[in-house]
This record gives C-alpha cells, sequence and structure tokens, in this order.
C-alpha cells in the first residue's frame, strides 16, 4: 500500500516538525517578551512624564488639544510625512528615494519606511512586486549557482595532488573571509559611523536588511537632521544587492568548504 | 577550454539578467515617484496648514515648543510607545503579540510595528532569526512538496481512462479553487470589515504580507481605538502560516494544472 505508506511518511515527517515551529514561536514569544516588556513600560511613563511637563508648562493647553495634535502628527507620520523639521525635507519620493524603495519591494526587505499611500501606487506596488519578487530570485539564484559550478565543477579538486587541494581550499577560505569582511563587516561599520549608531546597532541593521526581514527601526539615509552625500542612498541600494548575492553566493558555498577542510582532516 | 565556456555563458546569462534587473528597478522608481510625489505634496501641505492652524489657537505656543514636542512623539513612537490615547493600551509585548512578533521574525515579513529596542532584545532577535528562518523554510517547503508529491505521483495520471483524467483535473482545480478562496479571499475580506479598510486596502494588506514584503503600514489588530476579540492577534498568526503554507503548496502545482489542462485540451 505505497499511498498509506506516503501518507503516513510525510506527516510522520509534518507533524514533528509542526511542533517545533509552534514550540520556537511560543518559546521566542516568552523571550521576547521577558527582554521587552519592562523598556516598553519605562518609555510609556517617560512619554506620559513628558506630555504632563508640556501640559504644565504651556497652560493655554488641554488634554483634549494635546490628543488632537497627536493625532494629527501620527496621521502625518502614517501618510509618510516626517513630521519633524519645516517643509523644505528633501521629498521622500525624490528619484533615489524611489529607486531605494523599488529595491526593497523587489528583495522582499520592505522597510515600509516608504509605503505607497494612493491607491494606484498601491494597485502598481502589487503587479510591480509580483514580476519583480521572481526576477529578484531568479537573478541571485543565478548568481549564486554560478560561481558555485565555476568553483566547484572546473577545478576536479578530487584529481589534483594534495599539495594543491590544500592551496585551493586556503584560496578559497581567503577568498570567502576578504568578501565577508567587504560585504559583511566593513559597510555596517560604515555606516554606523555615519548614522551615529553603536556598531552592535549597524550590524542589527546588516542582519536584519541581509535577511530580508527588514523592520524598518533603522534604516539608512532617513534622518532628516543629517546632510547625507546625494549618492549615499544610491550606495546603500547597492550595497543591499551586492550583500544579498554574496549571501546567495556564499551560503551553498558553506557545505563544500566544511567538506574539503574534513577531507584534508581525514588524509592528514 | 571548457573553463573560458562556462565562464563566458555564465557571463553571458548573468549580465543580460543584471540589466533586465537594473532597468526594472528604475522602471519602478519612476512609476512610484509619478503615483506617489503629489499625493506626498499634499500630504506635507495638509500637515503644515494643521501646524499653523495649532499655533494660532494656542497662543502660548512657539513654533519651538511644537518641535520639541514632536521630538517628543516621534521618540516614543521609535520606542514602540503608540501616542495616541493615554496608557492603559494594552501592552505591545503582552504574549500574543509577541507570539505574533515571533511570527514575523521567523517568516522574515518584519512588519516592524513592532520591534526589539534594547539591546539584548536585538541580539536576540539576531539569533532567533538565524534559527527561525531556516525551520520556516522547511516547514512551509516540506509542507509544500511533500503534498505536490502525494498529489502527482500517486494518481499514476497518465495511465488513467481519459474520464478519470478530466474528473481528477477538475476535482484538483476546484480543491486549488476552494482553497484560494477560504485562504486568500475570505479572510482579507473579514479583515477589511473589522480594521475599517476598504476592500483593496485589505487586498493589499493581504498581498503585502503573503509576498513577505510586510511593509507595516497596514497591520491587523493594532488600531489602538478599536477593541478586539483576544484571539484575534493570534488568529491573524494562524492566518499567515496557513497563507504561507498554501501558497508553497500551490505555487509549484501552478505548472502541473497547466501542463494537465494542456494535456486534455490536446486530446480532445
Ligand atoms: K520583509
Ligand atoms: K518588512
Amino acid at each position: 500500500m505505497p499511498r498509506t505508506r506516503l501518507c503516513s511518511c510525510w506527516g510522520g515527517q509534518v507533524l514533528p516538525l509542526l511542533l517545533a515551529y509552534v514550540c520556537y514561536l511560543l518559546l521566542g514569544a516568552t523571550i521576547f517578551q521577558l527582554l521587552e516588556k519592562q523598556a516598553e513600560a519605562q518609555s510609556r511613563d517617560q512619554f506620559q512624564f513628558e506630555k504632563l511637563r508640556f501640559l504644565e508648562n504651556y497652560t493655554c493647553l488641554d488634554q483634549q488639544a494635546v490628543e488632537q495634535f497627536v493625532q494629527v502628527i501620527m496621521e502625518a507620520w502614517v501618510k509618510g510625512v516626517n513630521p519633524k523639521g519645516n517643509s523644505t525635507n528633501p521629498s521622500n519620493w525624490d528619484f533615489g528615494s524611489s529607486f531605494f524603495f523599488a529595491g526593497t519591494v523587489v528583495t522582499t526587505i520592505g522597510y515600509g519606511n516608504l509605503a505607497p499611500s494612493t491607491e494606484a501606487g498601491q494597485v502598481f506596488c502589487v503587479f510591480y512586486a509580483l514580476v519583480g519578487i521572481p526576477l529578484n530570485v531568479l537573478f541571485l539564484n543565478h548568481l549564486g549557482t554560478g560561481l558555485h559550478a565555476h568553483l566547484t565543477t572546473l577545478e576536479r579538486w578530487e584529481d589534483q595532488p594534495r599539495r594543491s587541494q590544500l592551496l585551493q581550499t586556503l584560496g578559497l577560505a581567503l577568498f570567502l573571509a576578504l568578501g565577508t569582511l567587504l560585504v559583511l563587516i566593513f559597510p555596517p561599520m560604515v555606516f554606523s559611523h555615519v548614522e551615529g549608531w553603536s556598531f552592535s546597532e549597524g550590524f542589527y541593521f546588516a542582519f536584519i536588511t541581509l535577511s530580508t526581514i527588514g523592520f524598518g527601526d533603522y534604516v539608512v539615509g532617513t534622518d532628516p537632521s543629517k546632510h547625507y552625500i546625494s549618492v549615499y542612498r544610491s550606495l546603500a541600494a547597492i550595497w543591499i544587492l551586492l550583500g544579498l548575492a554574496w549571501l546567495a553566493l556564499v551560503l551553498p558555498l558553506g557545505p563544500l568548504l566544511l567538506h574539503r577542510c574534513s577531507q584534508l582532516w581525514l588524509l592528514s
């Protein structure tokens, strides 16, 4: 009875996986709550205190007026207007920012600090993503697997003398280390410096970006109080593409390198 | 010379793809700019007008005080405090919300309306995602390919009589249509109704969620002026997992159905 066998086998693999998945989510929920709840309560108290101080300092204001103003500010924020500063802020939808936005759509990073607010923009965004996401996957996969095939099949590693194997493995490891330094370590340090973030915040930003989670809590080139050079956002967009391509290349190479190192280890 | 042949072949495929990719981004940048820039300018003018009216109505306020208050509100917002309403708002980090957040991390949706603000939370988030994202991919892939294999290999479609082929294809099409209705059409309509969104906004939310872009401009269960039933957010999280699993199942089935329909068409 191949039908029932496959069924029960599939069920037998899916159910433990489902259980592991749900447990992992529950574990995450518990720990995130432990870590964040107190900080949130402090931020809340701080904000209530600031609001009360504002009401005390400016006696013409009442509670209702302040709430109304908060409402106005939040509505502006939701519609993509930065309420800080004056109206001479650069537009969020100039060409560089639109390009950056298009990049966050096709890579599915979707920071959300910029999002279409008009119905036409939203409809276009859906169809743009429908074509753009597969195109992005195709491009990154092609880049990764192409270079991977080039590195693995052409060298005929198994047939070569021991000394050459060692040199090639060292070369590959150096190539990976140097690339990782240039793509994953150096740029976050530059971003931290330019944006005034701590190094850990810079690496958090890089991880959240290149994992395509893209919370949007840290986004380069969005601080209205800073004057960025004009190509800064475009450079950031190019870094994102380079980083994703690098990960598409490196992630399949990892097992290969481990395999080779273990073989060299066993032979020695 | 196999080395140069593979090299030029790989380069010959990657370069047009790179060109198509960059052109697609430039096209997107142009159209998003056209669609959004005017609406943004209007929102800006509207906000400046509201700010001026506020300054006129409350004469004890000066420009500086208002800017300072905006600063306070934006800082609270960035730290995850909703400035609207009072401090009796439910916490953003209660268990249901933390569970929802953990789900947005492992699926890489990352709405960002909730994000860790403490350094410990950020560090944990990185390691949580490092394990959780592969687990999520494994789970969804397994669900999709398992059911796909079950539907395709066991039926021995090619060997069966014509009438049975027709019935099975109809059955598969009906199964896909019904599932899509239940997972992709019906829930967005319910969300639109509960959240007070238009239908097009509901579908935009569903698309942005299930494509894992997750801008966070529309998120269910986050309006502080609404009273949701207690399991609403958990139901939404389950819908997201169901929807992603459904897409992982349906996307590989599409080509199969097309193939079968074309075969039935050619035979008739
Ligand atoms: K995302
Ligand atoms: K996101």
